[in-house]
C-alpha cells in the first residue's frame, strides 16, 4: 500500500481536553507527530506571556497544533461526497492544519519584533529544508511538502482547502479560541462548533455557512471579539511582553558593544547577528530562552540583569491609559524626567498599543486580510455576512485600538520622598 | 494596623478554571504570591511527565497552590463561628495552604531519587531560611515561619489545622484531583466538592464531615482511585520518568568519572556532589534542567546523548506487563543478553512498579500515613468512613500494585533480523 | 424571637442544576414556598409551548423562581454593609424575588391574549388576596404584602430594590436566560453570572456595574440576543402557540353559541364568561387545561376537536416568511381561496409577528420600560452602558421584527391534486 | 425504495442537553417519533414523583426515548464492518431502542402497583395493537412489529441486539443515568460514555467491553450505584409515592363500595375494574391523572380528599428508619394507637423498602436479570467484570436494602398536646 493510504493497524486516540478526543488513522499524521520538530512545540506556549496574568495559560503550541488537525479532520469528514470535495485533497488539508505553526519560536510577538523574523518562514523552511518532517512528507510524493507549504502561505490553487486554515472562520481559529478560553478559564471563548461544523459546505472557492447557522457564527465573532478584549490584549501580559522585548533589546545591544558575557549566549549569537539558520532557530525554544533569562540575572549589565529579574519574577511595569497621539508632549516631558532621574527611558518607559477589527469583509492588499464570510440562502445565493447579521455588521470594520503607557513604577517610587522630579513624574502620569 | 491583619483595599481575584475565582484579601498571602520562591512554582510542571502522555498536563504547581489556598480559605470561612474553630488560625491555616509544596523541585520523583533530596526539606528550608518568603512571614510574627513550616510538616500543635492540609480528604488532594482531571480532560476526577465543604465540620483533632455527605465522599475517594491508574501511574508517563532517571543517573556518573563535558554543568554540581545549597536549589527549575537535557545531545556521550535525544523528542520506551517477583529468571536472560548485544541495561532496560491504597484507616508508623476520615453520625458519634460505607470498606487497605518492563525497542529492531540473540530476547518479552 | 427574624434550626438547600444549590434560611422562605399557591407553579411550564421545539424545555416556573430568589440572595449578600444599601430591605427583596412570578396561569401567552387576563394582576391578588402566601406575608407584617407586591409591580418607595427584579440586568433575567439554555440544551444563553454579581453596586436608584465587568455584561446582552431569535421566538414554538389560541378561541366561541359540550367546561367557565374569581384562576393550571385539550378531541364540532388532536400530538401548522405590511393582498387572496375551498382562515391560517429589542435605554412612556444599565467608571462617575460598549451600541434600540404565515399544510395537500384552487393556493405559499 | 431503506431529504436533529444532538436519517424513525403513541410520552415523567424532591427533574420519557435511539444508533454506527454485526439488523435496533418504553403509564411504579398492570405488556400492545405505531411499523414489513416487540421483550434470535438495549451496560441505562443526573442537578451519574462506546465490540451473544476500557466502566457502575441510593431511592420521593399509592387505593376501594363521586371519573373507570382497553390505557396521561387528583380535592370523602391535597400541594409524610424485621412489634403498636386517635393506619402509615444490586453476575431465573458485563482481553479472551476489577467485585451481587416508615406527622402533631396516647405514638417514632 502506498505510504499516502497507509492506515494505523489501530486508530490512535489523544485525550484532549477541548475536543474530548483527537482521532489519528493516517501513518504519515502519526509519523508527523513523532517527529522532532513537532515536539518541539510543546517548548512553546500558545500564548506567550499570558500565564502571567491567567495563570492557567500554560499550554503550549502542540496541543493547539493537535486541535486544529482534529477540527479540519471532522469537517472534511463531513465534506465526503459532497461535489465540491475532491477526496485527494484529505491528507494535504491535515497535513497543514497540523503543522501550520510549526515554526514559532519562543514568545514569537516579542522575538520576531526585535530579531526582525517571521515565523511564518521559518514554518516553510521547516516542511521544505532538511528535517523530519520533510523527509515523511516527502515519502508521501516528492511534491508533497511544497503543497502543504503552498496551503499554509495560501498560494495553494485550491483555495477550498487554503480557507479550512486561513479565514474568518477557520479550524485555527475555532481551534485556539475554544482552547485559549478553555486553559484561562474565562467564560468567553465558547461557541457552538459542532452545529458550525455542521452548517459548512465546500464551495469552489472557499468553505460557506448555510444560512439557518448563522447565529452560531455571530456567537463565534462575538467570542473572538470578547477573546481579543479580555485575553489577547490584556494589558497585564502585554507589560510582560513589553519587558521580554526590552530583555532583547538590551542584550543585543551589549553583544554589539565591547560588554562581555559572563557565559557566552551561544544560543543567542546567530540572532544578534541576523544569521540563524533553520538548525539555530530550532533549538532555541522557550526552555532554552528562559534559562538565559535565568542567567543573564547575573550579568554585569545592571539594565539586562534588572529586565531578566523582572520577567522571572514576574515583577511587571504598571500602566496607565495614554494616547500617543495627543500626550506626545507629556510623553517627551516624561522621558527627560526619567533621564534627569536617571532612569533610562529606553528600558524603563514605554507606549504599546494593541488593536484589533474583529470582523472584517476582504479589503485586497491589507497586511492579515482573511477570506470574509459568507452565507449560503436558502435560495442558494450566497450573502456576505455582515448584509445579514445586524450584530456583525454593527462592529464590521470598526478597528478599535487601545493605547497603554507602561513604566517601571518602583523606580519612581525610589526616588526622594518630596523631590520636585518625583511630582512631576506623578503628576504627568497622573494626569 | 498590624501586618498580620492588613486587608488589600480591594480584594484581588485570579481567574481559575478549576474554582472559577481565587480571593485575595490579606496583604500577607497578596505578598507571598509576589515573592520569587512563589513565582518560581510557575516553572515546575505540577505533573512532571504527565504531558508527555496527556499533552493538556502543562500545568504548574503554582496553579495548584492557589487551588489549594482557595480551598482552605473556604473551608475556614464555612468555619467561622464554630466553637471547635480558632479564627486566629486562620492566617497560618492559609499560608500554609499556600505555601505547603513550596520546595517541589524540577520532576521531584527522578531528581528526589537519584539526587536522594525530599521537597519537604526544601520547603522548610524556604521558609525558614533567608528567602523572601521568610521575611514577609516574620513580618507577621518572629515566630510564624516556624508556625507556617509545623504546618506543613504535621507537628502543629492544633491537629485541625494540620488536618486541612494534610489528611485522607484534604485541599491538597481536593485541588489536585480536580485540576489534574480539568487538564488532562479525562472524564474522572470530578466529585461535588462544593458539597463536601458545606458539610465538613471541624472537631478537636481533625475536620470531620457529616453522615449526609457520605455519598459525596464516596464520589471523591473513587475518583482519587480512578485517577491513579488512570493519569498518575499512566505507563507512557512512567516510560517518560525511567529515561528521564537515566538521563541524571547517566550525568552525575559522568560527572564522577574523568568524563569532559563541553559545557560545564554549572547547576547541577552541587546536586552531583550531594551539596545543594538553597540558592542552587532553588536556581534549577525545569527550564533550566531542560535546557540542560538540550544540551547535553551534542555531549560526546552516547549514552547520554542518546537519552536525552529520548526524552526531547519523545522518542520513550515500550513496556510490558512483568513482575519482577515471579519473573526474576526472565529479567536475568534479557540482560545478558542485553550486554551481549551491546545494548546497556542499565540504561535501557528497566522495571518499574506503582502502588497505591486508595483509602486506609490510619495505620500509625506508616511512611505516608494520612488521617482516615470520620464520620459525625446524626446522633453525634463519630463512625471512621468504612465502616459506613460498603464501597470504600470494599477498597480499603487493599494495596494494589502495577509492575511493567520498560525498554528501548528500537535498539532491539535494529538487531540482525535474523540474529537468534534477537530471536531470544523477542521471545522474553513476548512471555 | 419575631416571625421576619426567624431562621431555620439547620440551612435548606435545594438541589438546582443552574445555580448548584439553592439556600434557605429564613423562616419566612421556606414557609412561602410551603404554600398551595407556590407549589402550583410546578404545574405551569416556565417556556409554554417550547418544549415542543427544544424537547428539553419541560421546566416549570417554580424551579426558576427558586433560582430568582438565589440570585436575588447573593446580590445582597454582597451589598452587606455597603453604605447605599440597607439591610431591612432584605426580606421583601427575597419575597418579592421568590414571588415575582406567582400570577402565571397555564400557557400564559395564549391564555392571557384570549381571555384579556394579565398575570401581573393575579400576582398581586394572589399576594394581598385571600391566599396562604399572604397569611405569611401578615405573619411578618400587615403592611408587608403590600411592600411585596410594590416591589413586584415596580412602585415601591426604593427604586433600587425594584431594579433588582425589574431592570435590563435583574435577577429574573439572569435566571431565566441561564435555566432555560441549560434545559433546551443550546449553547446559548451562558454569561459570566459570577463576575456581574461581583462588579454590581448599590446605588441610591439603582443597581449599576463597575466598569471593569463591561465584557461580562455585553457578554449576557449577546446571551439575550441570542435566546430570543433562537429559542424565544422559534417559529414552530410560535406554530404551537397558534393552534393554543386557536382552540381558545374557538372553545370560546362555541360556549357562546348554542353548541352542547359533551363534558360540561367547569373550569374554563368563568374564563369564557370574563368574571374569573381567584380561586377559579388558581384551579386552571396546564394539567387541567390539558386535561380539556384531550377531551375535547371528542366533542363535536370538528374544528375544536381537530385542534386539539393538532396540539395534543403535535401536528403543527407549517410557515413561510411573510409581511403583513407589504403582502396584505396575498393575504386576502389566500384567505378566499381558504373560504373556497372549505377550510375556515380564521382556525387554519394566522399571520404572527415577534419583535425584540435587545437592549435600550431608558424610554419613559414606553410600555415594557426597564431601567438601562449604569457603569460606574473609575472616577466615580455614571455612564449609560451603551455610550460605553460599541457592541452594545451598535444593537442598542434596534427593533428586529419577524413575521411568518402560519397554515394547515395537510388540508391543502388534501385538495385534489390538480384543482386549480390548490394550485393558486401554492403558488401564493410559494411566492 | 423500498420504506425500510428512504432516508430523509436532510438529516434532522433534535437540540438534547443530554447528547447535544440526536440525528434521524430514516424515515421510519422521523415517522415513528410524530405518532400520538410515542408524543404520548412528553406527557409521562421520566422520574414520577422525583421532581418534588429534586425540582429539575421534571423531564420526560419522551427525551429519555430520543436519548436512548442516538445512544443505539452511534454505538452501531461504530459496529458497521465488523464481521459478527448484521447491518440489517439496524432498523430493528433503532426502532426498538426509540420505542421501548412506549407502555409506560402515569407514575408507572404507583398504578402498576394498585391496578396490578405491567408497562411491558402495553409496551407490546401499542406495536401490535392497532396503533399509529403499528402502521407504520407495518409498512416496513408485516413482520417487523413482532420483530420489534421480541427485541423489546427480550426474546429475539439475535441475543447481540437484545443486549444493546438490555444488559447491565444497555443504552437505556447510559441514557436514564446521565439524563437524570442531568436534570436533577446532582454530580454522580457521569462517566465517559463516548470511551465506552468506542471500546464496545460486538460479539455473537452480547457487547462486551475491550479490557482497556475497564476503568470507564467501573465509573459507570458507580454512577449507577450513586444515583440509586441518592436520587431513584430518595425518601422524599418514596414518600410521594406512598401518597399517590394511597389515593389510587382509596379511590378504587370508594368506586367499588356505594360512594357517589360527584364528577364520574371515566378515565379511571376502567382501571378500576381491572378490564384496561388499550385505549382506555393511552389516554389516562399524568396531565389526565392529575386532573383527577385535582378534582378529588373536592370529593365528599375525607380520606381522598386530603390525599389529593397533600399530593398537589406537597404536603408529604414524614419518615423515620425503621426495619419491620425486627420492629414488628413496633409496628403493631404504632397502628392500634393510630386507630385509637381516629388516624386511619391504612391511609397515614406505611412501611417503604428498597434495595438494589448495582451489579450482579448472571443468576438464571431471577426475575430482572440483565446480561452481565464482559471484557474482551488482549490475549481475545473473555472475563466476567467482577474478576477483573476489585471495585465491582467489592460492590458485586451485594443487595443493599432500606427500609423506611412513613406517617402523617401533622396529624399526631394535632392530638392534644398532653394526652399520653400522643406520648405513646411520639415514643414509638423516636425509638
Amino acid at each position: 500500500m502506498a505510504y499516502r493510504d497507509e492506515k494505523l493497524s489501530e486508530e490512535k486516540v489523544f485525550k484532549d481536553p477541548v475536543h474530548r478526543y483527537i482521532h489519528i488513522r493516517d501513518r504519515v499524521i502519526w509519523d508527523l507527530i513523532g517527529t522532532s520538530e513537532f515536539q518541539r512545540l510543546r517548548r512553546i506556549k500558545q500564548l506567550g506571556t499570558t500565564y502571567l496574568t491567567f495563570h492557567g495559560a500554560e499550554h503550549s503550541r502542540f496541543s493547539h497544533s493537535l486541535g486544529v488537525y482534529e477540527i479540519v479532520r471532522r469537517i472534511i469528514e463531513n465534506f465526503k461526497g459532497h461535489p465540491n470535495w475532491d477526496e485527494d485533497e484529505r491528507l494535504v488539508c491535515l497535513a497543514a492544519a497540523l503543522l501550520h505553526d510549526l515554526g514559532h519560536g519562543p514568545f514569537s510577538h516579542s522575538f520576531e519584533k526585535v530579531f526582525d523574523l517571521d515565523h511564518e518562514d521559518y514554518t516553510r523552511e521547516i516542511i521544505l529544508g532538511d528535517t523530519q518532517v520533510n523527509k515523511i512528507l516527502r515519502k508521501v510524493d516528492p511534491g508533497f511538502p511544497q503543497k502543504v507549504a503552498d496551503v499554509i502561505h495560501k498560494t495553494y490553487s485550491n483555495k477550498l482547502v487554503v480557507s479550512l486554515i486561513s479565514s474568518q472562520i477557520d479550524a485555527d481559529r475555532m481551534d485556539y479560541l475554544q482552547r485559549d478560553a478553555y486553559f484561562t478559564g474565562v467564560s468567553y471563548g465558547h461557541f457552538d462548533m459542532e452545529r458550525i461544523l455542521r452548517v459548512m459546505r465546500p464551495m469552489e472557492e472557499q468553505v460557506v455557512i448555510k444560512e439557518s447557522g448563522m447565529h452560531a457564527v455571530e456567537d463565534y465573532i462575538m467570542s473572538r471579539y470578547q477573546m481579543y478584549w479580555q485575553v489577547y490584549f490584556h494589558p497585564v501580559t502585554r507589560s510582560a511582553e513589553v519587558i521580554l522585548t526590552k530583555i532583547l533589546h538590551r542584550a543585543k545591544e551589549l553583544y554589539h558593544s565591547d560588554f562581555k558575557f559572563k557565559l557566552e549566549p551561544r544560543h543567542f549569537k546567530s540572532f544578534f547577528e541576523k544569521k540563524v539558520s533553520l538548525e539555530d532557530y530550532l533549538k532555541l525554544d522557550e526552555n532554552v530562552a528562559f534559562y538565559y533569562f535565568h542567567i543573564w540575572q547575573e550579568e554585569d549589565d545592571a539594565i539586562l540583569s534588572d529586565l531578566c529579574r523582572r520577567f522571572v519574577d514576574r515583577d511587571l511595569y504598571k500602566y496607565i491609559e495614554f494616547n500617543p497621539g495627543n500626550q506626545y508632549r507629556e510623553l517627551m516631558d516624561l522621558k527627560e524626567c526619567f533621564i534627569e532621574a536617571g532612569i533610562d527611558p529606553t528600558y524603563y518607559l514605554e507606549v504599546d498599543s494593541s488593536s484589533d477589527l474583529p470582523y472584517d469583509f476582504y479589503r485586497p492588499g491589507e497586511e492579515e486580510e482573511r477570506l470574509p464570510i459568507h452565507l449560503m440562502m436558502p435560495n442558494g445565493d450566497f450573502k456576505e455576512l455582515s448584509r445579514q447579521s445586524d450584530i456583525v455588521e454593527a462592529i464590521s470594520g470598526k478597528k478599535r485600538t487601545d493605547h497603554k503607557l507602561y513604566y517601571a513604577e518602583d523606580l519612581i517610587e525610589q526616588l526622594p520622598q518630596d523631590s520636585e522630579l518625583k511630582q512631576r513624574i506623578l503628576e504627568i502620569l497622573q494626569g
